[in-house]
């Protein structure tokens, strides 16, 4: 019996001894070889920002799909999706007017989903501190007026994507909100942590038998000169937007497989979202998240690692305004009785990875202690059930048995270029990227492996 | 027994819990009411780069002083410390030229005590990929020559603090190595982790007796292209310094206190050093660091906390080109007979706190746990032994029981900043900064109870 315990535990101690060996590979490969900074640099200024339905869309779909094949993938093919099409149009300005008729420029966007204001509309202003306050006031203060929605993400949280969770109903259902009580736009101000000039769109929705009102979010420092000037005096806004919605479009989810060696029939889906917003080069959201996903096959077939499982990486077309990638991908993967075992997305940005978050319906507690012992010293600390992304969240509609991760970048700077023009290339730090890239190639590994 | 377990349990819990208490509020005041970002804004936009002996190192010397002040410490004197005056000088720059006569032009900054090279230098070239390759050299080779050592950062460390270590060298003793083999002059590849075009400089020294020779950091782009020239034909590097030494100068550390309420003679030391390097603003190296002590001590006063032992922070002058404010500080503290318990230097720069290394000369294991547990769930998961910082390191000469610790910040993208124009406070993040404040006030809080 005791020798039985003996060679079990020398066992268990080599199999963690070769979990590190390859996941040191993994690293060396992805810091010293790695090809995430080039492709991404070519998708963020050879294509540029893409949302779906554009004809950057359409380049970045083909960028793809060369991009995979060039990594020496098992397959690779297109997966058709039929994807809303709004775009921003020519014309997107704001003032506000002082009582004394000073008129001074404010940065806006159009949050996307926006219906224009026909022409231009000049109309007082009332400000609310909440959302929670607009719900509650009487219509006959909004009515005929521009609500002004000034609540800023809440700074106290740790990690910043909870302050944007928070905050996010103010984005989606600011408009809806106002429309009930009469109002004739909303403008909001932006979803940011930081002070800046630079307004941050993002998706909105319109509740059905509300009347339809323009919403635009201002800067947030921009937002503060609003509310400096409201809390003195009566002004105005004078805004035009001819942003507009056209009929779906045809595109495409872009999908490359390495094929399992002992279980192909079964999929680990590994992948991030290649449409963005029509603002900046969507380098954080989320290019970066599609390199983490390519790099991480890419570096499993260098280094010479044979995969149990068949790995899948997913390019998911129109996370940002309508997920139809995300449930076409869902949906034909039942169709064709696949099997889906697991799922790994990063859409949080391209910045030093802290670890993953799991939704999982099975006890998993060896697994996890593995994995964050193995991973320690890549500094990864952080593996603990929580948010799941949005592209590989269908899935479990499907599947209820699939376990699905989401990277954990460091999440301090997300906010302040998260859907707005500073998402660039260059805010992106390639040794954060391929990092990045490692710890994800890790996870697949290890769950290829112990799975 | 029973009994006294159990009350035993519940004290222990409800100290785990106070301690919980106090690091929310010192989080929660460091976020919505910090003020290390607008000091650091003023640090770098009012007064700028401050190299010790610089009128602009004598002018943050007064601003420092007025900033504890008006924190409202219990005392804020000056501590007379003679520095070192080294100055870049008017003149500096490089060409490459190739043997049909083409001039490139180079990145170049002089490395911290440099010689000047008296007029212009006009040599031929010899590369050397690694310093210990120029150890070996043949001095005939080297002899009336520019030496270039092309040695890069190591990109395979997880943290760029280790590959920094590894390539010090090459900064430090490029110009002696040369000088022993006959050279005239080196330029290294700057110690940066991204290809740039910024020069990093850094402080270098000459070895007794040897021949001093003008030392130089070229911009990481710039060693891409004379390597890729000097692959295929000899080239002439032409260049000029007129850097230039000076006679000491009397400087001081900046020092304030919040008196002990129980061991009033023993004391904690928190800092970083006030001086930088004489180009870029000293941003993350260390106005974050002197921020960071700054503000532990502003928020314990501010949220009301009692201190038992004596906290003291300490503004270091000329960590960089000679430490002798990190050294004046220790002589002086053994001199007064002083009793000092544990330092806290942060001088790894303003990114997103990881946790802290220590160098204890006791066994710490319960405070670790205690402290690792309660900061978890603010994304703080690193206490380890480890490299400790420059200025608190002389305490350990006189105060063999010291505690020293060490701040460690995120170091992925300290290497593009550091010592080099880049260092800029546009490269600080807001929230980065003022987590890092409330991770060293959470620290002190904990020594300070706990010790």
């Amino acid at each position: 019996m005791f020798k039985l315990i003996g060679i079990c535990l020398i066992s268990i101690a080599c199999m963690a001894q070769n979990d590190s060996m390859i996941v040191q590979k993994i690293y060396r490969t992805a810091l010293n070889n790695g090809k995430s900074y080039e492709n991404l640099r070519s998708l963020c200024k050879d294509i540029g920002n893409r949302l779906s339905g554009s004809s950057a869309a359409k380049m970045a779909v083909e960028w793809a799909k060369i991009k995979m094949e060039n990594c020496g993938l098992d397959s690779v093919y297109l997966e058709k999706v039929m994807v809303p099409h709004w775009e921003r149009g020519t014309t997107e300005r704001a003032w506000l007017r002082t009582n004394t008729g000073n008129l001074i420029p404010l940065h806006i966007l159009a949050l996307g989903g926006s219906v224009s204001t026909n022409g231009t509309l000049d109309a007082k202003v009332i400000q609310f501190n909440r959302l929670n306050d607009l719900k509650k006031a009487n219509p006959s203060d909004v009515e005929g007026k521009i609500v002004f929605i000034n609540e800023p993400m809440n700074e106290s949280y740790i990690s910043t994507l909870n302050a944007y969770g928070e905050a996010y109903p103010v984005r989606g259902s600011g408009a809806s909100e106002a429309g009930k009580k009469g109002a004739i736009a909303v403008i909001i101000r932006s979803l940011g942590t930081s002070i800046s000039d630079f307004p941050h769109t993002g998706t909105m929705h319109y509740e059905d038998s509300i009347r339809k009102i323009p919403a635009a979010a201002v800067s947030t420092k921009d937002a503060e000169i609003i509310s400096q000037f409201i809390n003195k005096q009566a002004i105005n806004i004078v805004m035009e937007l001819n942003c507009k919605w056209f009929d779906p479009v045809v595109s495409y989810n872009v999908i490359g497989e390495l094929k399992g060696s002992k279980y192909p029939e079964k999929i680990i889906t590994v992948g991030g979202h290649l449409d963005s917003w029509d603002t900046g080069e969507g380098a954080h959201d989320d290019g970066a998240g599609c390199m983490h996903a390519l790099e991480a096959l890419r570096i499993l077939k260098v280094i010479g690692y044979t995969p149990l499982h068949t790995l899948r990486v997913v390019f998911f077309m129109n996370e940002e305004n309508g997920n139809m990638g995300g449930k076409t991908y869902a949906e034909i993967a039942k169709k064709n009785n696949e099997t889906h075992i697991a799922a790994i997305e990063s859409d949080l940005g391209g910045f030093t990875p802290r670890g993953f978050s799991y939704s999982c319906n099975k006890k998993n507690e060896k697994f996890s202690q593995l994995f964050l012992q193995t991973l320690k010293p890549y500094q990864l600390h952080i593996f603990e059930k929580g948010e799941i992304g949005v592209d590989t969240r269908p899935l479990s509609d499907f599947f209820p048995d699939i376990e699905l991760y989401s990277f954990i970048p460091d999440s301090q700077r997300y906010f302040d270029i998260h859907h707005n023009p500073n998402d660039v290339f260059e805010n992106i730090n390639k040794r954060e990227l391929e990092l990045g890239c490692a710890a994800v190639g890790s996870l697949l590994y290890f769950i290829d492996k112990n799975k």
